[in-house]
């Protein structure tokens, strides 16, 4: 019988309203002991990846546990509620079967055993069918605390039958690395989808471009490294290559955000503008 | 003696500044195993109704012990300081006497007692009369969880001299349900002071005026089921009539929010309208 | 041997992405018992004087223990990672050596011993350089709950070496006060560095200079008695006199903020004014 002692919580409920409290308060009946932590309520609305990507970056720091993440555009429609086993046990994450969990589930080494939460037992009566954090998620989560098997919370379903989640790779064309934004933090740094070995080669001072625009970007240990002015490529405390400026946001700076695309190569390498001999006229928005 | 272990926590402090960090430390210093769970701390600025809508829609789902509300215009005034007892000790409620406490005190069957909270000895010394939640609301909260007794925070008053709530109620015109929007919440849904027997004669479709607009609300179980581009129906998760946008803002699509007036009534039902023959133009605001 | 069970933790994190979750997860999974209290997490990016003036407002309220404070603009350069010790073991501050904890370490008596956070021992290993709350200072103020020795997380520093914090202090010219705003709260009032008996001999009225403007600000005991449209003097809850307007934003009424100066002086005192015989006009901003 498992039990565990932490929730690990994330949402898109964001915290004007009473959703995260409430599902706090339920948590705290069903399993007073439990101690729930609070890793985002500010996904944005509907984001499945962006709460899939935040989860996957949380993962290696969780405590062992439940993680309980409610990001969910399809709530009450056909899409599954599920729990999902990893490590043997060691950990269930419980949400909904719409990609969310799958990122992190990758991150820890992959799915054990999954279930439909279909048990009304382990379920609140619902005025309305819209609240499944606080009717469904919530109280499996509880359950799962005090010990409830895995397999009485529903049906069990096959894993490889779960929602894939949706992570955007690079591709290389002509010796350059095409990315994407992952994600762009509050401090406005631009996470890319890129490990630093796939840029080694191009040297300290890297090509940039994005939406028209072709800029520099230079290599630094640190975000405080960057020079004023100057455009940093810093690795990211997730080991993940991010356009940063330092004391200020990247992301208003070069108007790029989440999602958007960044191709990087070496200086010069391009053979199109190699043989041009105007200058590159940068085009700003207005 | 009563004691209890976990206390409500909600107010318009918002988390910007370290007023409900305070408040938790303050807490934890008098009551050190209390779980203090936060309901929001965002209710708009002074704004009493809409922090009693907001206890009210979390009431029956909170743990039982001690709600700690400070929504609180008033402070220092005259207006009284009250801890107010529900079902005859199972909760205490904890704020301003104007209001606030009112609607979440009716849902769980209506107070059974109340003081004042006079007695200074549960008190904090405070520099400036400003910050009541630390000094006042805080303390008392605390005290009553380690068990002292209600009688001892203060003098009794008179559980009908309480300051109600104002919730408004529907009223019928013409066979229209003349409504009002209680809550935009964060995903812009427009719940209604309405119940779903109120329009139940009305059919699956239901003409919606609002803000000199008519549009067509129609009724679906989940806000998922609602087509892009409709303006839809659901019984929200607290049971009442919401107006829904599917993965989109009701609110920024219909211009309007909480406090707005809406008509519901049958489709053509109109005897004003049925008489004209020039359709119905919309007329967007710029 | 000093164990602690409380960690209060302010940052300038924000709460949109995971960072709060993940050092509060990291506390857990090192000091599981410990509660951590969250005082804020919305200090505007990288401004430690804005940070420090929070934590000195908090400090007098906090439980004893480990407070865990990172506004870091300097994050993985030669600024020091830091714990200082106050009130002989009482308590210890963490967090990076910019003067962010300065202020506090003040109100509290200052700091009896200090360390440099060099022992790897106490750190997670991190893939980059740039999350030193996570990686350092959360795990040293978890450890330190455990009852890990002060100088066991590193080399001993000479207090009087710590970076002092800059808090301004008013001046007197002519006979009036120029004082500055240091704070503007969530309700918009704006404390200013001014103590009560600063201005005791100007009597009710007082005079306010500021941005080219000047308009009489009327002392009152409470935000509430404030009459609507005159600006009020109120001594706020932390014993300063702040600029305050009855249930509305006196910054926003003024359009002054944090960092901006004001002059009080007595009604009809200033010498050049008295000697002109037009009125002041107020010049609006556009």
């Amino acid at each position: 019988m498992a039990c565990f002692d932490t929730i690990s919580f994330l949402t898109d409920y964001g915290t004007t309203d009473e959703f995260v409290g409430v599902v706090h308060s339920v948590i705290r009946q069903v399993a007073p002991d439990v101690r729930v932590i609070d890793i985002s309520h500010h996904v944005p609305a509907h984001d499945v990846r962006a709460g899939g990507l935040t989860l996957a970056r949380s993962a290696q720091y969780l405590a062992p546990g439940v993680v309980l993440a409610v990001v969910d555009p399809g709530v009450a429609t056909s899409r599954r509620a599920v729990a999902i086993e990893v490590g043997d046990g060691a950990s269930v994450l419980v949400g909904p079967d719409n990609g969310l969990l799958a990122p992190a589930v990758s991150m820890v080494g992959g799915a054990t055993r999954a279930v439909e939460l279909t048990n009304l037992d382990y379920q609140l009566p619902a005025p309305g069918p819209t609240f499944a954090g606080r009717d469904i998620f919530g109280p499996a989560a509880a359950h799962l605390c005090n010990g409830v098997d895995l397999l009485e919370l529903g049906a069990e379903v096959d894993v490889n039958g779960l929602m894939p989640g949706m992570i955007p790779i690079t591709r290389v064309e002509d010796g350059a690395v095409v990315a994407e934004v992952l994600w762009t933090d509050g401090f406005g740094n631009l996470q890319l989808n890129v490990d630093p070995v796939e840029i080694e080669d191009f040297g300290p001072r890297v090509e940039l471009r994005f939406d028209g625009k072709v800029r520099t970007g230079v290599r630094h240990t640190t975000y405080a490294d960057v020079p004023t002015g100057e455009i940093g490529l810093v690795v990211d405390s997730y080991g993940l290559v991010s356009i940063a400026a330092n004391r200020t946001s990247a992301a208003d700076e070069l108007r790029i955000g989440t999602g958007d695309e960044v191709v990087l190569a070496a200086i010069g390498d391009e053979p199109a503008r190699a043989g041009t001999i105007t200058p590159v006229t940068l085009q700003e928005k207005p």
